[in-house]
């Protein structure tokens, strides 16, 4: 059997692929990725962020928000309910590291929700830091895990 | 004066700044990623995606959607008219380069509708290609021009 | 001059259309469409609207609210602001005539509006009347009137 | 018993039915619709859809997409998980046909669902090819099949 | 065990819970709430009221749909099916209460889908009211009744 | 002249109002409301807010990002640019005061964002201390000021 790209049918166009035969599941997974910034621009943020944690929240909000959407905004998406969404940030020296996990209890695997949550994370980080740093890249956002039982 | 984050008021509390007295100008940004994937998987979108596009169109069409959705995404964007938006691929050996522009004539700048589009597009894009290839990742996102006039 | 598709570039891919150099003007757009449905399920919807109206007024909101989210739906629409919208009904023998107009002072006309408003107030017709009426059809929704000045 | 809109009260008010009560079943519909045309519009689109797609490809992704949210637009619609969602096209000589499917395991069938990806489709193809053709007409949006087991 | 807010993890910081243990039930909730006004202001609601009904069923269509999206409103909300939705008005000589009820048979119980039909119900009749009174308050927003079985 | 609503036409059915002749000016709004909660329930708020702040960062974001949403919540509300939007806290013995500003340079006053913003914010609060406390409730949401100029 050939590798094939399983949103395309046999004509080659885009479909919802239809899951209804598979079982409902317990799904979990979690995704990773990070916002490279200049030093300073980090530092700055450990020193606005730790009183008040008023940057982090406000991504975090996000990437759990956007999680939510996900089937708005992947066309392919199935929605599906989510029992639990977390994004959690750790702010290194020259980096901000995010890592968001999804659960669901359904027919289909949550990667594209934690992949989600992470990027709209790192773009709502990146939208509340970019008056102070000009050159921050996203980057390494990719799955880490996922798991069924 | 001191470097600070736009977002923060005095007190640390998260807000959307003030804009009411900035000039409506002609502003364009441009903002580039990849996705890096497998060749194999590159060779299958190639195949693909040349006969019929829809792999490409279909990632092109959710960055392009993303970007007008930026303020409800990111928390603390202002919500702008949108007078162009545009998505392009250049698939390459190992990794699909993906680039947007978004333009407004309005009062502030739209980096973040562009790195919206670019990220949605390549969340998209691993959603088509996530069948045939687990390690792939989104890597590079950030700006390249910013312009107004 | 040959015709073509302005939401196609030369390379035939799909883009939003730059509207960054046309004049803002006053637009106004009014489209129709009609539901066909069995005299039976007209005369009982005549009896229900007349007194409370709830049918007629839920599907006019539904329009409305669609005409605001039209850039939302038909994704190469730019978002416009609209100044103006209103959905209105005549029931006939056989049918229910619906007309919408928009108005927009913008860069781009809103026939697209007005066409989603028409077709969203004819949808939510339907899913009220779906349980009476097995045979509706959606017909002729069409643009009636398109002006800048 | 009186035939009566289920969606209103004893009091002829709106309201979202219970449908609690009801079984969890493998619901489908069908629903089609058309695009009319004039011919020289076709010839376009079909000069430009067969090397590259991007003008139907564009019209499936709005038709599904629009599917998924059915319940935001249609007001008395209940919000349903949805296993699979596909739109087609065929080009004939003075119009598209349109066909969209939708399916759920649910309490509730998806022939609003099935009918919003037509009618989105079929706005979308409009808004594309509306520079070409001023005179485009959207017809015979029905039910065709609904089933459940 | 001392009391704690159950959306803070052990540092604090916001995530939505984890009800994928939490057994699906049959849960509905019951909100209540007002919207003070001059008695001139609700003597014209009801003269424009009884012989239509639009002012109402606007409101009660917006509440309806502002429960549909809860989960989009309340950032650590978890999106719901909603088996039913209904909104009510009792138009009083000095305050128009609003009640609503929402019912899902789920994990996690919908007081604050109710709740949010309620407030925007309320924000709703505001709206349309404005123009002849600018002292309305919305007020007594509140849950009345949480039950499962 | 009589006084009338003015989203009801002649025959008094909702419409949105008609603005393309009003003016394009400053228009600032500012409402409040508070969430009335048992001092206990207080007392854990401020021992958790005050070293992270999430709880009323992220009621805080909600608050903002449904002001961005009015025009989709409110049926007949018009979509506006915001230049500014901001939602404060203070808490008292035995409630939440909420205050939020809404901000335009447009054709209509902002007073349904900012009274959008604190309601979508106390329902945010309520959502994230109902596991302590149950009998809170909204209330005193109304308009303080309205400014054009």
């Amino acid at each position: 059997m050939k590798p094939k790209f399983s949103h395309l049918d046999e004509r080659g166009q885009a479909r919802m692929v239809d899951v209804s035969g598979k079982p409902v599941q317990y799904r979990r997974a979690l995704a990773t990725g990070a916002l490279r910034c200049a030093p300073a621009t980090l530092r700055l943020l450990k020193k606005n962020a730790l009183p008040k944690g008023d940057v982090l929240a406000v991504a975090r909000v996000a990437g759990i928000q956007a999680a939510k959407r996900t089937a708005e905004l992947i066309p392919l998406c199935h929605p599906l309910p989510l029992q639990q969404v977390s994004v959690d940030f750790v702010v290194k020296a020259d980096r901000v590291l995010i890592e968001a996990t999804a659960l669901t209890v359904g027919q289909t695997g949550v990667e594209m929700e934690a992949l989600t949550a992470v990027s709209v994370a790192a773009l709502t980080l990146y939208d509340m830091m970019k008056a102070v740093d000009k050159g921050m890249v996203i980057d390494g956002v990719t799955l880490k895990l996922k798991e069924k039982r």
